[in-house]
């Protein structure tokens, strides 16, 4: 067999036993599944692992690269993992830019499967030759800076490391996972590899990535580079200002949360957009390797130059919490990727603690010293200590503590990210049927709705947005197990998707058969999600989006219409009323029997 | 060699392995730290284990018998189990009636360590013929009484068995272990279990327990059955009416905390004194083997019989909560031990959680619901789920976590027992040095100071009580190594002991080697606490015992003179002013050379 159609690995290694195993995949599973998070979301229900705690030691993480990574494809360079969350309790993935799955793939591995509680800190080393296991002890209690340039940097520059910060290490449930300095940054991972000891594993690998068909893997990749350079979003606005592009727009319409989701606009966020940004800490951009976009910001600021920070940061540690100092919020992102905490989680939740402060529901201010103040306050989340305990573990468990569980902005447990859906209803919608709970990333309604791409929808409206929901999902689904980076989407379609993954794989595949494995992969981890005890009731949206207009602004008046949606979004999607996938539904995706 | 003069066994499981191998212990370490709480904490140092954070791997719980266990000798039945505890970080040791440390010497072992991450719920079985490792997954979840029945219980009567409930399961912090219906209460020892998913551990044996001279130690026996038989505590007082016989007796002095420490004295006391347990619930008398005190009450409550209330539960879930119905607090006493939580430490915590109500420093009222929302707290607190995993750790990090620190009534991170010790100062000195943090059973002045044995001193004077405390402190650390019952000491001198002592082990031993053995044992504890990274600092009482005044009744107007005491009793020892034992002392102890 070539490198161009060799089976796709899997590379299991079990911490407690310290041992590895290799196994090919079946093609089937392969090509109905394709990579990343289809794929690591069908390994984990393969053997019944979706049934178990996210704390059991048979509780997997799975690391997936896809088809196209590490080949010529633009943003092939991002990498999957998929677990079950601490956080939500949900299946749950992650992608993350850089150089961890082609280096993987480079090794001669496709997915890396980790199991078992480690007895010691360890890193674990993959090459070629297979794998070795390595005393962590001296970097354990270190952050992701020191971890990633030790296991990864100078001498070591040919391997890829992921690495956690202490967050990780205390099992903070709000621990993400550093990837060069990027980060797998949602839903806790980072306390699943610290409570199985794992500080990092890393990857070294220079072999040849199978491509079927070079040639037209060229042409179909020069014609997305176009596509690319075309579209005013990846050509104009993410490259110049980087994702914070976003602060001003979702301002300006009234959707942008402050206060916990109190208010829906922020008077002084022009002070931490892109702009801003651009004209008082931006030296440079940052691509990931091989993506033609570079919304990566290199910010120079107390003498050093180093990643900024992205939208979602600016809000979550600045805009909702009344912060509109840029220096001073670009370094608590620093101190949150150093500390390895998710930056949407940690903000939202003091955002939440500062409410159930000013409610009398908490003794003490987080946000009495200001910034500073803050910067202390994640490092106590971190250490789980302290004050910080009570935060550690996100928005839900805090504010359940308190005895206000209504003050946690929160979808299945993950805290709400930087748009209000009572200005953008249908992402109202994405955030309830997301299936890792409060994202944006499972479908980016905020895209008709607010910017009008590809084409202008009444954001306000709740009709119709069932079938824009869906289809948004089954193509992100596709996307994230190819794996590219979303960002894609706002120039590409399933046509050239499928395109790509063609002239890699040489499978005869079109669009169609793309959407229905990503409509595939949805309804699977649906199905996880269902046999983990998931159901109707929990699509929800705080009642506070759902029963509080918002008082001011451009949103004015506006709650979100979420009953009226999900019906429709249930039936659309060929689910029952109880929000489980008819057996008709699944019979038709090749899923099986229905385990309802 | 005989039975009578075998070496002392060791017998040593690693749950990852799933392996185990038997050590002779060295005859000098045996006789220098006796057995019990003394062999614990030597054993967990000779390997510098002493140094690692209570949830790593490689920090075992080393379950220690001495060398009076199983033999004739009166409350030969106690199991001493040291580890470090999730609590405090300090060393900590606990010991329990029950019959699991005589089967373990009839199985021929005179210790157990235990270390290691299993990576499933497992049981481990020790028999004469050694180890073996059962899945555990059908009693995970299961409260203490279903799994001490399914062990221990029907046609299991001949194995006893160490349990969990949920509460060490998930990893609460005030978690304890279950023996038989006794408990190792506190320090959290439990969640050291839970967090090695090792559900129980049991054992069978029926061979012979080592005696040098049998017929001397039927002689000796016989002597401090007839003191225990003549003592008014031990003779009347604890078999009428159980430790609760302290109940209105320490409210009378003004000496029982109410509201959190915040009063010094409860009205209704009375409804859950000795007497009304007696009156109201009691229908028979329990003793641990081989006792003839037989202070364990049998209660019908419910149409159940079962094991009633102690003293220090009667306090901490009912007087210092303000709950004052009997028949309730039984209840909540049945559903903490189902849960594995130590009464205690979770009723204080309770209180704690009560007064940062009172004050607005928390948004909700623990005792809202009375009792019932008591129960139900518990519950959510052994699953560190809602408003129960504030609680689940323990006070000081509740109190920290609500940005009131001072709310907490612990010294050392553990919740104080029954007594105020404005009401006695040399309590207070107690607390404050114990080395397994604020307990009353390192050295109980409560005693002399109140109960006017063995004769009565000024509760209220400081001068003198160093010495008082450290001979205390000493003896008991002495008799938790032999390991017999503390209420033995109300009766019998450390005459008494090495005669025991001498006419089991056949070693030439006086009262005065074993009160030196005392010395070394917490002399050893302190090394421990000193190298952990504990200090004088440390040695602290809440700001309120020191500096806030009993409001009312008969200790008004008093304080803890702390600070008087702490300076005699560093000197006393043989300390110097930070608290470190001198280079002189440890040599005087055969305890080597100083770490510092």
């Amino acid at each position: 067999m070539t490198a161009a159609t060799r089976p796709i690995r899997l590379l299991r290694v079990d911490l407690a036993r310290r041992s590895w195993t290799v196994e090919d995949l079946p093609d089937d599973l392969v090509r109905a599944f394709v990579g990343g998070r289809g794929l690591g979301a069908a390994l984990l229900r393969r053997e019944g692992r979706h049934r178990l705690g996210p704390a059991d030691p048979g509780a997997p993480v799975v690391v997936c690269t896809g088809p196209l990574t590490g080949t010529r494809a633009p943003t092939a360079s991002r990498t999957s993992l998929t677990g079950l969350s601490p956080l939500t309790n949900t299946v749950f993935d992650a992608n993350s830019g850089g150089f961890f799955g082609i280096r993987l793939r480079r090794a001669g591995f496709d997915a890396l499967w980790l199991e078992g509680v480690s007895d010691a800190p360890v890193t674990v080393s993959v090459t070629p030759r297979g794998v070795s296991f390595e005393d962590a002890a001296p970097l354990w209690g270190r952050g992701n800076r020191e971890a990633q340039s030790a296991l990864a940097g100078g001498s070591n520059r040919s391997w890829a490391a992921l690495t956690i910060g202490p967050a990780g290490e205390n099992g903070a449930k709000l621990a993400n996972i550093a990837h060069g300095d990027r980060f797998f940054g949602r839903g806790g991972l980072g306390a699943w590899m610290g409570a199985r000891r794992l500080k990092a594993v890393r990857v070294r690998g220079d072999g040849p990535v199978p491509v079927a068909d070079p040639e037209g893997l060229a042409f179909v990749a020069g014609e997305c580079r176009k596509q690319l350079g075309a579209h005013p979003v990846t050509s104009r606005g993410l490259p110049a200002f980087g994702t914070a592009v976003l602060m001003n727009v979702i301002n300006a319409v009234g959707a942008l949360p402050a206060r916990n989701f109190r208010d829906s606009g922020c008077e002084r966020a022009d002070r931490l957009s892109g702009e801003a940004l651009r004209d008082r800490l931006t030296v440079g951009r940052k691509a990931c390797p091989g993506c033609p976009i570079a919304c990566g910001r290199k910010i120079a600021l107390d003498g050093r130059t180093g990643p900024g920070p992205e939208f979602e940061t600016l809000w979550a540690l600045g805009a909702n919490l009344g912060l509109d100092d840029l220096e001073a919020v670009a370094r608590l992102n620093r101190v949150a990727a150093d500390l390895g905490l998710d930056t949407v989680s940690a903000g939202a939740t003091i955002a939440a603690a500062r409410e159930l402060f000013e409610t009398g529901d908490l003794g003490w201010d987080p946000l009495e010293r200001g910034a500073e103040g803050v910067a202390d306050l994640l490092a106590e989340m971190a250490e789980v200590r302290g004050r910080g305990a009570l935060l550690a573990h996100g928005s839900r468990r805090l504010a359940e503590a308190a005895g206000r569980p209504d003050a946690a902005m929160v979808s299945k447990g993950l805290e709400l990210p930087a748009y209000d859906p009572r200005g953008c209803q249908g992402q109202g919608l994405a955030y309830a049927t997301s299936n890792r709970g409060g994202c944006h990333l499972r479908a980016y309604l905020v895209a008709p709705e607010i910017l009008a791409t590809p084409k202008r929808v009444d954001r306000f409206a709740w009709s119709g947005k069932a079938g824009l929901t869906i289809v948004a999902q089954n193509l992100n689904a596709a996307v994230d197990s190819l794996v590219l980076c979303r960002f894609t989407g706002f120039a590409l379609g399933d046509g050239h998707y499928a395109r790509l993954l063609k002239a890699v794989t040489g499978w005869d595949v079109d669009g169609q058969e793309l959407m229905t494995a990503g409509e595939r992969i949805y309804t699977l981890e649906r199905l996880v999600n269902l046999e983990r005890g998931f159901g109707r009731g929990d699509d929800r949206l705080p009642r506070r989006l759902t029963h509080e207009p918002v008082a001011r602004g451009p949103s004015a008046g506006h709650t979100v219409h979420l009953d009226e949606m999900l019906d429709e979004y249930y039936r659309f999607r060929g689910w029952d009323l109880r929000g489980v996938p008819t057996a008709r539904k699944l019979e038709q995706l090749g899923l099986g029997p229905s385990p309802f």
